[in-house]
């Protein structure tokens, strides 16, 4: 078929008609259906129901150290689970910090010590306005903590295939009220890009104005692959390190996405300088994490084998999901030229660029139809898209049928918006 | 025998020579013995094996509301688990927020959020000086909280048998710049006695001069009798409405000293306003708590008569340590007339009253014969005891026959410092 910009006023206007119908036939179906949040579905949950039985009145309450896990103590989490959280984020373990259930409660903690007690320095509130660099699109949680603490967020616009290190690197050299960025390094929220060596090296060699300025690395997909060769990423940490600005860098992960979503464990790491001043913290905000938890998941998985193993059994039940989305995308929309999207290789979501203009217009179609999406511009700090054309999809949660249902319904939506816009 | 202060030198003399062989035996002991910290010890631990098979692969991982507890979301908690704390704290469940293990953890970061935020007024920081009220001898986090913020702590020396309150009231009435006050109103850590209902009434009727003043009620000790007729604590939410004070209070508990220490879940109770404004910053700072955990508790406890009826086995294991401290300081320091103690209903602590001056000399003779006691002066504000006089004793850890022993070798301590003095 046609290109819709190869068709002319009266090609187009029989193509909304036909588009109207299909939207409608789908309005009339009355469908309740969500692919708006990057939730794992009951079969994922299902891979690590073990974790239960992990610890229980019979298997005991100690890890190998001894240690009553049921007591107070170890504020900086279990050794054993410190050294698995090492392999991931490729650092030693007396690098890192295992807390509780919550990735985004270490970031928002450690944005607010920053902002507040500082990180070894000044508070950053104590020094004028206090500026993050916002690669977008990006994740909505952590442009939500910026917004939350007034931080003004630089947005700057990903390319196609990895942050703008060009500009991000300029903006991070010239101004010193920017003391901070958000990366989501591998397969990027929504983007599913993985930054490059090249990207990862240009970082960490970065000479900030300000010499309090921090990367939040937000390792969240650091074992999330889809195919068996998985991305491979640079370890930051590393770089950084070669460069003397090894107290430049924080990362985070959890198993939220490899055990259970709300009930997994969470981690951090940094240099020694910054783990000691965000101890100083922790040992007055709390008398320990919730180590039993933590003890589950070191029963769970010894090393990192048994987690990437573990993770295959995710991709046998997300990748068909991916692929179901890609295919209608491409039935629907693949000669259209009014849509392109990203194929990625791992990670919870695949970005959706429709004619510009038309994002809202779209989600707002959907949600009449009984279909909910990330709403347009929630990609963006403060849910601006300059552009109003990215839509982040979230194919993990549905299943199937609803998911194939949910797709077409909203490719129909990308068509109507687009042909209301061109006619 | 004669009182300390009946004798003449040379039979202190002769008394001292006597109590510094007893210290000198005790040395060559070799002791490792600790009573600085309120932990439950194994026995107590045990009691709540049960917690660890409540939620598993048989039983499943649903409340009753068929939410699966392995996701994200419910910001505030399992609202079974809302209506089991609301039922502990005797107020409604729309105005609990259940969190993740630890009680501390939530007041941390509530006096942050009003130090930088608010609590729906201005930010705490943004009015110049920040004050508490700290009734002492107090809980030694409590005070380090404050002093983590730089916030000014004001001591105000507790009564025999409860607070200050007409202290109390005349500060937070006379200065704009204190705006909380730490209490522990059930079994005060270390005191162990319990508001009364006219010092409840006269707190709740308070008329703060700083409009953003707020109570921490931290009721830790809210169902920890030690005898079948426990304290009664008067509702000060209740008594607060009636003033039209409620957003003056905000409640803490935790059920660390219920089931595991480390394990446990805690929450937290507020007007509807305080409620709405702490959402505010949870919805940002995480996605939901671990409730997989909440989920065990609520099959653990129906209601709070399950509670109390697992707090009664509580109390037969630590009531007899109890008895052992007190019999012991009867037996060494009940005719010095150098010392006297609280003789708490419940709770977790013993508060020693030594001869003023004493208690820093104390604690390091106790030391040096390999007996760790809470340091002088930690349940005061900067750890400044200002008579030097007051040491908290935590005896639920130890077993009975380490106990006895530690609270030989204490009161020793005691004889020996008081003796150097007097001489």
């Amino acid at each position: 078929m046609l290109k819709y910009s190869e068709m002319n006023k009266e090609q187009l206007r029989s193509e909304l008609e036909a588009i109207k119908q299909r939207y409608e036939d789908f309005c009339r179906r009355g469908l309740k259906l969500d692919m708006s949040r990057g939730k794992p579905c009951k079969e994922q949950l299902d891979l690590s129901l073990e974790l239960l039985n992990m610890v229980n009145s019979e298997n005991g309450y100690k890890d190998s150290y001894g240690t009553d896990c049921r007591n107070y103590g170890l504020v900086d989490g279990l050794p054993e689970l410190k050294a698995l959280f090492a392999e991931i984020l490729e650092v030693p373990a007396e690098n890192v910090i295992v807390g509780g259930n919550s990735s985004l409660n270490l970031m928002f903690d450690t944005v607010q010590q920053a902002m507040f007690k500082g990180l070894g320095g000044q508070p950053w509130s104590s020094q004028g306005k206090v500026k993050f660099v916002c690669p977008a699109p990006g994740y909505d949680r952590h442009f939500a903590i910026c917004e939350y603490f007034g931080i003004e967020m630089i947005t700057v616009q990903n390319k196609p295939n990895g942050p703008d290190i060009d500009t991000i690197c300029k903006l991070i050299e010239g101004d010193p009220a920017i003391k901070g960025i958000w990366c989501v390094p591998k397969y990027e929220n929504p983007e599913g890009f993985t930054y490059s060596d090249e990207a990862v090296k240009r970082l960490a060699a970065v000479k900030p104005a300000a010499p309090d300025f921090r990367i939040f690395w937000d390792n969240a997909y650091a074992v999330h692959d889809l195919n068996d060769e998985g991305d491979k990423l640079l370890n930051i940490y590393k770089e950084c390190s070669k460069n003397g600005n090894e107290d430049m860098v924080i990362m985070f992960t959890s198993t939220s996405k490899i055990t259970f979503a709300g009930a997994g464990v969470a981690a951090m790491a940094a240099s020694s300088a910054n783990i000691s001043e965000i101890k100083k913290r922790l040992t007055i905000q709390t008398i320990g994490p919730d180590k039993i938890n933590q003890l589950r998941h070191i029963r769970m998985f010894k090393n990192l084998d048994d987690i990437k193993a573990h993770m295959k059994r995710h991709a046998q039940i997300i990748k068909p999901k991916f692929e179901t989305v890609l295919r209608i995308f491409d039935q629907e929309l693949g000669d259209t030229g009014i849509a392109h999207w990203t194929k990625p290789n791992g990670g919870y979501f695949i970005s959706l660029w429709v004619l510009s203009g038309c994002a809202s217009r779209v989600t707002e179609l959907c949600k009449q139809a009984g279909l909910v999406v990330t709403p347009a511009g929630a990609t963006y700090p403060y849910g601006k898209d300059p552009d109003d054309s990215n839509i982040r999809i979230a194919p993990t949660f549905p299943d199937i049928s609803e998911l194939a249902a949910a797709t077409e319904l909203l490719c129909i939506c990308v068509k109507y918006a687009a042909l209301e816009k061109m006619i």
